[in-house]
């Protein structure tokens, strides 16, 4: 079987080109190169300069192929063409300096947005799930794959499922919120957009990085196989079978005591095994050589290959240490099997085979794209201004002020707007004379342009992370000279210690950083209205603050676009519609807590002196109009444990304005064999409803969605009562049901029911 | 069988009288009264309030028989006498009103000493590990034990083995800190001197009660099994097998989800199947109920007690609400098995059995006693003396001061020496008229006893736990007014939120309570020298002060002699000799850690920008004289996996006084197939020393303490390098050296070595 035949299959063409390959050239798919990472500013990725260290040259390392090159454009800065035609350089070497001329699969970061120098940079994905809307997330992820797809890139990394545990984790801005469902529904949407634009997925962290001691970043991670399969894999199950996604990245952290790059039951027991996934799993960045560095789980690098070859990990990243010669030498000397290798490299040829790298006479090629075109924008702009969430309002919003005081240090920082993995606070800072690369209004310049009557004054009061009070009577002062005072807070993304929110930029807790709770002390203590805008990665402590602000408006990064969203909102002349994906705490200590617990993990009744009860609710978000909920219905009383039924309820809007409303459905069990939550969602629709109008959303719940993981460890579908609830928050949800599922306990196969399909019904008034 | 022949082992006759009861006079035996607890404050246990009501007259619940009677001492104020004159009536009645006439086991706490008015206070289970002297907490418990055989109690719910996982949690005073050594070795001290006097010991929380999320009280554990077996377990197993403890408690929460009260595998497969536990489980109180109430795992209290008792949960305290008529349904229609109760019964029994409560004619007998004998007090400041750690000493002490200001909210407050389980702070907040009822001097009399001709002048400077900075100029002035001044601040212990510390008294940070961080702000912006003396039962974040006090000294509720004891140590009269069983922290966010971790639990480089290095390291403690570390030997080079050796390792005072030093020994598996701890204690010994004075200190260590659960879940002795340290703290250890495990790998018998032996040797200079 000759691998150039046109007549095979994928993973016939990927078989046969690795019965031509030598024990060499099949590790060396394994690995891989990033050219030039030592022109970067050293802390794209954690302990970077540690491991640039052993880096060889190119040439060296793609000697006998290579399977992945990393991070040509979000490295150091180039323009898209430069990066294309380093692209196509590097793949012409691979190609023609190597004895079979595989190319290499490029990959690169695309979390919020393609990461290179002038690409639209989008909201962050903690504001995907505040949307509620994972269509338009599909649409994002569509026209980033694209983008990628035209400047020679084969696989994102992105998108992050990890659940949120505790907010003070530093990248609590790169998740999709605290829910598993919400999380598995958006990134399914992205992950459907992102490749069927030709980009490979990356679903990461697998598993359970969210969940690290005190949230610092690559702590351990405690934690049972209970609370594992039901909250932290449940997205990445529904992501791999719903949304077809290809590819999965072993985290940094260790479980348990176990290393997810090493943790055979995850990589390949349930990953392989149980979801059927057939796509490859990549490293995190050194994640690999971090087993024996940080985990202590190999002695030497080659062990640490061994370990998480054998474990199920397919190809490390950014580059090869430990799927190197050593490993050759284990494999050489009997101690590591080769069918091993084999099975990683057959996983990743049968990959490129099917991206068209192994067809004959294929050769790199890239076209010319405009990064930041009016279709992304226009994207950027509707993901930000569905996503903004309105907190609370005593009706100062919309404004109408003449004489407006913006104070704070986000509110004429561009930067506050773009999460960590955005190119301008990923890669830019280590490159000050490059500006911006693209156009991104702050608020202040926004709400000057969609205010231009209006009288407005502006002070940063304080920066967003130092302890300088010097700014606090200027910015009061211009509260106290104006109508109404917006007062902009939140953070600035970074990388490692660089920022206040991302990855390395942990919280020790839920103050607002810096100075900034201070800051909003004296502005309300004036007599003028205050509308504090929190423009965050993470939720923040607001107890302190809400019952004295006129008006609080929470956004989560919104990217280039969310200057003009915010004003529009503030301005009134967009209608609000985000809703919450993280709760809102009320206290800045006692960390962790989400809406996601059993009654014991809530308020205790006096069990505890601390109260965990939020100050805004899991999927909490008001509007400038107003929704009614009414006429829940069930389809059944009761239906078989491996039944389904239709649970509809009617929401009318009741204000003066059109606007969008998210409903969800939320479920609880109460009596299981383990603690289950007192709630947790099982549906949501965001439906556009006129002012005046009313429709009916049909949910069709399956039994399979009321299972868990019972005492034994098996998931399990039991006979009993089970309650639902709608409305527009977990804390508010007006209508209620319960139905009965009868019939014997099930455990349901691995093709179980993971979604809650959804109907809207516009109603006749 | 006659089960009152006089021929029958405890066994025997168990089982012939468990062969003449009918199914509700088995039944009754697994249960509980409480009578009067209706008189008590109301919070001595978790929703007291709320069981209470369903609570029936004694004459009712002992209709059948009774297994434990509750609390005759502990609920509402008795003298000692009229506590055992009503032991013996309720007994009484028991023998004589009840059909077979067998006597019930009065259980009571005894956690800082018997808990009842007027006995002695010891101080709390964190300060006896901060003596790291099981002997002399041997010594404790046998004197507690010798009062409460005195007045009838058969069993005391002491120890507490929950290893410190998070120092926000309210009941860390309680226990014997963060390491599962120390903690074990404690506890089984604990145990052999309350059981030889005639008391059995009730080994609690079993387990993970320790690790709820975010320290709340009963919230959800986050837990998987290997950190389970090896840090959450190993106490228990030592103080079950080394120990012989008779009895075990369940604990509230939920691991994983599986509540702990009907967790078969903790409760059967682990503790009797693997340790041979042959003993009684018993409840927490009402910890059945909560497995309907709280933890949705029931829907009837009959089905809790199903769970329950089918999980190993023999008895059910403090009264009986799940092993009562709905159970005895559930076994009459055949859900629930006849054997489950027999073989619950049939332990209890053995038990009642092996206390002679069975004998042919017992009669309850009880004896006066002095419940705050001279011995009880000598006992008492021992422990408090060598509870008591200086962390820092710039030469300020010992005093030698002629002005003196004694500060802060804890220098005249005798309650801060006490525990929550201690009498004066568990049941007399509810009967304030009656004074503490024992004597207990505060630091400031103390002080004027022990300092006869300083000047000595005191303010509160505010209240221990609420806003108020009014007395804050009169304590700054008086401290400026005087050549040194001591702030003495930290705890009041109390129940569900009536304290800073103890049971339901959780903290949101670790600051200190109330505004004390503030008063000692101003106290260190004067030019005296201040002297921190912190009393509390959790460590609190000093590293604010550290840098600025002239000394720090860290004392853990000492209890009734904390006074003289403490006083002795600011005089120099004592010497100070305490370590610390948890870290000190630097900063009051970033929870939980301990010293416990593998290496990306601690520092890790920059990945995080937290750093959870903790401002003085788990063991330290300084003192008057200084000792010096040398010599390190071991017997063998390496060692076969199942084979041990001897660590020795020189220690000399080299300072001007006598003084004891705690010599630690710790060790490290730098390869393992799992994350390790950076480094864990592994053997400990107290040793007295002259000035001058050499001793060579001789560890006896067994390859069964290099074992940890692999990667499998078993229990492995690998072949491998062990690195070994020696040292004052774990944050210095002088002495290291390392050798190699040889041989196979093997899983140790269920026999396996839990301890290591010490031997003290003087050497001549």
């Amino acid at each position: 079987m000759n691998w150039r035949d046109t007549a095979l299959t994928p993973g016939q063409r990927a078989e046969a080109l690795l019965a031509e390959m030598t024990l060499e050239e099949k590790i060396a798919q394994l690995g891989s190169a990033w050219p030039g990472h030592d022109q970067g500013g050293g802390d794209v990725a954690p302990m970077q300069d540690v491991f640039a260290r052993g880096n060889v040259p190119f040439e060296q390392a793609r000697a006998n192929g290579i399977g992945h090159i990393t991070r040509v454009f979000g490295t150091a800065p180039v323009t898209a063409s430069e990066g294309a035609a380093r692209v196509v350089a590097l793949q012409t070497e691979v190609v023609e300096e190597t004895r079979l001329g595989v190319p290499a699969i490029v990959h690169e970061e695309c979390l919020t947005g393609f990461t290179t120098l002038g690409a639209t940079v989008y909201p962050t994905s903690l504001a995907w799930a505040a949307t509620f809307d994972p269509g338009l997330v599909e649409r994002m992820s569509g026209a980033i794959g694209e983008d990628m797809r035209a400047c020679g890139v084969h696989q994102g990394l992105s998108p992050v499922l990890d659940v949120v545990r505790d907010y003070r984790w530093g990248r609590v801005e790169e998740t999709m919120g605290e829910d598993p469902y919400l999380v598995g529904m958006t990134a399914s949407g992205y992950v459907r957009g992102l490749q069927n634009a030709g980009i490979i997925a990356t679903l990461k962290h697998f598993a359970g990085y969210s969940a690290s001691r005190a949230a610092r970043n690559h702590a351990p991670v405690s934690i049972g196989w209970r609370e594992l399969r039901d909250v932290i894999l449940l997205p990445f199950e529904m992501a791999v079978r719903e949304g077809g996604a290809r590819s999965v990245m072993a985290a940094y952290v260790d479980l348990d005591g176990l290393p997810a790059s090493a943790h055979e039951p995850l990589l390949t027991e349930i990953l392989r095994d149980e979801w059927g996934f057939e796509g490859v799993v990549v490293s995190d960045y050194w994640s690999i050589a971090f087993l024996k560095t940080m985990h202590g789980i190999a002695d030497s690098t080659g062990q640490a290959g061994a370990r998480a070859l054998s474990a199920g990990l397919d190809v490390e990243l950014p580059d090869t240490l430990c799927y190197g010669k050593e490993l050759i030498e284990l494999v050489r000397s009997g101690e590591v099997a080769e069918s091993l290798v084999d099975r990683a490299a057959l996983r990743l040829l049968t990959q490129k085979a099917e991206l068209g790298l192994l067809d004959p006479g294929w050769t790199a090629e890239v076209s010319e794209v405009d990064l930041d075109s009016a279709r992304n924008r226009a994207i950027a702009r509707e993901m930000a201004e569905k996503s903004v969430v309105l907190l609370a309002n005593d009706g100062v919003l919309p404004l109408d002020a003449r004489k407006i005081a913006v104070v704070g240090p986000c509110a004429d920082d561009p930067l506050a707007f773009l999460g960590c993995y955005s190119y301008p606070n990923h890669v830019l800072p280590h490159h000050p004379g490059l500006g911006m690369g693209l156009e991104v209004p702050s608020l202040l310049e926004s709400l000057r342009a969609e205010l231009p009557d209006a009288e407005i004054t502006s002070h940063a009061g304080c920066p967003i992370r130092d302890e300088d009070r010097s700014g606090f009577a200027d910015a009061v002062a211009a509260a106290r000279d104006a109508d109404v005072c917006v007062a902009v807070v939140g953070d600035r993304a970074g990388m490692f210690g660089q920022g206040t929110s991302g990855e390395g930029c942990d919280a020790a807790d839920l103050s607002l950083p810096g100075v900034q709770d201070e800051l909003l002390t004296e502005l309300l203590a004036t007599s003028t209205p205050v509308v504090i805008v929190v423009v965050s990665g993470r939720p923040y402590a607001l107890g302190a603050h809400a019952g004295q602000a006129a008006a609080l408006v929470q956004a989560f990064m919104p990217g280039e676009e969310g200057g003009p969203a915010l004003a529009g909102i503030l301005s009134g002349r967009v209608v609000p519609s985000g809703k919450l994906p993280v709760q809102i705490p009320r206290l800045a200590g006692g960390s962790p807590h989400t809406y996601l617990h059993p009654p014991l993990g809530g308020n205790s009744e006096g069990i505890s002196n601390l109260d965990p009860t939020p100050l805004f609710p899991f999927g909490h978000g008001i509007s400038y109009t107003r929704y009614e909920y009414s006429n829940l219905e069930l389809s059944a009383a009761e239906i078989p444990t491996d039944g389904e039924l239709s649970v509809s309820v009617e929401v009318a809007n009741v204000g003066e304005r059109a606007g969008e409303e998210v409903v969800q459905l939320y479920l609880r069990d109460p009596w299981a064999q383990v603690a289950r939550p007192v709630r947790q969602l099982t549906g949501f629709a965001r439906v556009g409803l006129a002012a005046g109008e009313r429709a009916k959303v049909t949910f069709t719940l399956h039994a399979d969605r009321t299972g868990y993981t019972g005492a034994d460890l098996r998931r399990i579908v039991e006979p009993g009562t089970i309650e639902v609830f709608a409305g527009p928050s977990a804390g508010d949800t007006p209508c209620s049901a319960s139905f009965e599922l009868t019939g014997p306990a099930r455990t349901p196969a691995h093709d179980r029911v993971l979604t809650t399909p959804v109907t809207v019904t516009p109603l006749t008034k």
